[in-house]
């Protein structure tokens, strides 16, 4: 077979050339979309190249990006892999610290930053000194004191639209992304050019996310993290058209993207979901334009789903996926002999692992556990596209032999469909038992007047640990924790009924929007909410008689 | 990224852990059809590398397979690779010499062997001293006077259904296929493990054969040659189901399995599109049940794409591939501006290439012509999965710069979309201009009497070449070549319209059902059959006035 690399230059090239009229559009905050055609992105794309060949730019260098979704971040992610160089797509949510601690790390030589985020920027760039360009779009003049700072625009306008990648080695770095972990420095995974080809070839399958050329990609996931699903990727390569929304992530925002747009493919948490169906349950809003919904970051309430299908018949495909896994790694399609397109039950489960992604459970020995779909244990995974390594760092995340520790805690069934049940962290373990908060949210999700619901473990003297539910009501109305232990009787095991409760008015989230269990836990210890014990089963709830 | 090899042992193990309940049918002599669960496949692939094992396979090892499409030859394809050997499809239609000099030249230790074959087999086995055994499925005796012949059952039953398979090097060989060729011994294609597992990925896509979980694929390419579209593979990795017609691919055999089994997918030769149409003419057919056909082998008359969208509401998807690109190449979706699923206009595109394959047209001196849907030349590409060289063999199939030469001419459009007008050894050189045998054809293949035709170039003492054509009547009624002339005169440019013509009762074909234009070139230069001369052009044909 010929020797040709695999890589992001092929399918820059390929999707410039077979999808000249296909289009991206940039959300703009008066509420229009400025469409601009693959043509103009391949073309700005190749100026891209010549302006930081012009400022400098070697093989091999790594080139930072401080943006929202927007189509100068693709035009970045285009170009940069594709020139041999290496994207480091940094997260702006993190600590200033952070960001410098990444940028300092990866050795970023040039940064591109979105205008809108200088002033987020501004006290990360201090303490950069090996940073020698940062290239700013659209910028506001918040950075102007920095001497390293350039008008993105001024720079490439007068580059020419065409450029000649080179064909880098398939297992050379390609993009770079740190975790968001919640304790320690953020840890780098390093993309290759050989797993970025793959993960988009992979992506256009029907059981995957089936990307291709009819679609239109709503991009909500952010492309600072993880490629946001590898979208921009698997979206190019396939001539999909792409919404850009910007720092516009409110639901007003997103409803209009979705009525001028009429996207067919997205990937959101849930908690995003939950606005979009709170916004329809208000004053209507159409999403039957999706074919496919893809929800990730923390478990899906079995309400959404059915709320999805029942409203807009629009299927709601769970993945789990990380980081370390590019991201994508199992979804929840059900299998052809035992579920439809609505059937909640399989799409209940976190799914099953796309081709290229192996799945074992293994219990605390790392001895494998059996796929019978009720061993719980830790869940260990491989795969083409599972990062070996953290950049730089030493780790204990991978096992002897060579499979990365998740830290996710599940099962797994017979057909190879994964369920998790909590983080190895999040693991409540009452009496030499564990429950699951996962189930336990979930189960709580379904009463009526909870809008938002966290478990977490709480010391306890006689059980060693028990579950704190920590619940976002929907409406100013108080709801009773006995109520809820009485909701909760016909739907999980009696022991894992919560006799702690705390009542707030907000869950703390991470930077990318999943429930934050670690600040829940340290705001529990330091009683940053009361927290009630209730040993009371409100009878009237068990038996349906609730108005 | 982990350095996991890519390669055939990854999906055999995907597709037996997680579609245990798929189904694999062999197709019966007497119409039913023998299912089999992936669990069954999986489990005689792993007897059948125990047994060969067992016989002293060796790493590396080629095993040649002289089979039809049967569940056995699955089970060949996943086990052989997937234990690091390479498995050789022969092509059972060549001659004995060339059955012979492949097996020779491929220096296959082990071959497994079709019983329905025996006999074509037997001629070729004399002269093949370095194979040491032939595993014989349902044997008939045939070959029992060769002492290297043992019974596939009796060495594969008491084998245990596991095998622990190892990770060859992912640039490893996989498998040979060795081409048809007209002129001079076959040439063997390698494909390599990594190849031929990209192949199967990049044929899951939406844009590409879309193969997935809720497929039926009624398998009628050959499993001997190119790896029958990839579908063994592709299909295992998705669970779809399979049918094998074994070597029933008469038409009422063809049916059968349709009622049967009311298969989603399937490839074919045009030959056997035409057949089941006129089937559905005769007594009615009903392949609604098809999601896609998709047709290669040679150009698919526009007749016929029409025929199957008004008849069934199926979109023919013609395929434009060979031995040396695994076989996936260029597809005819059209595309989403400009074409809905009947358009035939981008149907009868040879169709764009898919992600991973690149073409370009050059001109005699191999300077790359503009991509204007006009400028006729040769087509040259390349590819991850094209190869780069023949087993032991030189050539010049390949041009400096690495681009196969795939001696098919032809123009690409500015969206990349390829047309086939002609093999270069086929164009027809008139006077300095070509004429596109292809689309003559298509324009004949219109007339409503007329059942085949293949138009190949004949010496002219004015115009250097000419076009004869050799029709085939639709029925005992004699055509008249100037009614034919007439026909032709508004669809094709005048100075096209041949002036010879031939007709007869049957076209010679390759092994593979192509129409053989090499044989009908012989045939016209030793008078094989007559040709009249014809200037005549038949006024009612034009009028639309005949009956």
């Amino acid at each position: 077979m010929m020797h040709l690399p695999l890589g992001v230059r092929t399918l820059t090239e390929f999707g410039a050339r077979h999808f000249a009229s296909s289009r991206v559009g940039d959300y703009q905050e008066d509420g229009s979309i400025h469409w601009q055609s693959y043509t103009d992105i391949a073309d700005s794309a190749a100026r891209l190249a010549n302006a930081l060949t012009d400022l400098g730019f070697r093989d091999s260098d790594r080139v930072g990006t401080f943006m929202w979704n927007c189509s100068e971040h693709l035009q970045a992610y285009l170009a940069i892999p594709s020139m041999g160089g290496v994207m480091h797509t940094i997260n702006c949510r993190l600590s200033p610290e952070h960001i410098a601690y990444i940028i300092n790390h990866a050795e970023d030589r040039f940064l591109i930053v979105d205008g809108r985020l200088e002033s987020v920027l501004a006290p990360a760039l201090a303490d950069t000194p090996a940073l020698e360009k940062i290239l700013v779009v659209n910028p506001t003049g918040e950075l102007a004191g920095d001497p390293r700072v350039i008008d993105f625009a001024d720079v490439t306008a007068a580059c020419e639209p065409s450029f000649s990648w080179p064909e880098p080695d398939e297992n050379r770095a390609a993009g770079i992304c740190y975790t968001s972990g919640t304790t320690g420095n953020p840890k780098g995974v390093v993309y290759s050019q050989k797993t970025t080809y793959l993960h988009a070839l992979a992506s256009r399958a029907v059981d995957t996310f089936g990307v291709n050329e009819r679609d239109t990609i709503l991009m909500l996931p952010s492309m600072f993290h993880a490629n946001a699903w590898g979208f921009p990727y698997s979206g190019w390569l396939s001539g999909a058209d792409m919404v850009m929304p910007g720092p516009h992530m409110q639901v007003r925002h997103l409803e209009a993207m979705i009525e001028q747009a009429r996207p067919t493919l997205t990937a959101m948490v849930p908690t995003v979901l939950s606005d979009l169906i709170r916004a329809d349950e208000d004053k209507g809003l159409d999403l039957s334009c999706f074919r496919s919904i893809i929800c990730g970051g923390s478990a899906v309430p079995s309400s959404m789903i059915e709320a999805a299908w029942e409203r807009w018949k629009v299927p709601v495909v769970q993945g789990w996926g990380m980081t370390e896994t590019s991201p994508m790694c199992v979804l929840s399609h059900p299998p052809k002999d035992l579920g439809d397109t609505s059937d909640t039950r399989w799409r209940m489960k976190s799914g099953r692992p796309v081709p290229g992604i192996e799945v074992r459970v293994v219990d605390a020995a790392d001895r494998e556990l059996p796929n019978d779909g009720q061993s719980v244990g830790e869940l260990q995974l491989r795969g083409t596209w599972v990062t070996g390594s953290y950049l730089k760092t030493e780790t204990d995340a991978f096992t002897d032999d060579g499979w990365l520790k998740t830290g996710d805690v599940g099962h797994i069934d017979a057909r190879g469909y994964v369920q998790l049940t909590d983080r190895t962290k999040d693991v409540i373990k009452s009496g030499g038992e564990w429950i699951s908060s996962v189930d336990l949210e979930d189960a709580l999700l379904k009463h009526p007047d909870v809008l938002e619901v966290a478990v977490i473990a709480t010391p306890d003297e006689r059980w060693q640990e028990r579950p704190l539910a920590v619940v976002v009501p929907k409406s100013d109305k108080p709801l009773a924790a006995g109520e809820l232990r009485g909701f909760l009787l016909e739907k999980v095991a009696k022991f894992w009924i919560p006799e702690y409760w705390a009542f707030v008015d907000e869950i703390a989230k991470t930077s990318i929007g999943k429930i934050d269990k670690k600040t829940l836990r340290d705001q529990r210890g330091s009683a940053a909410f009361d927290v009630e014990t209730c040993y009371d089963l409100d009878a009237a709830a068990t038996s349906g008689g609730r108005q």
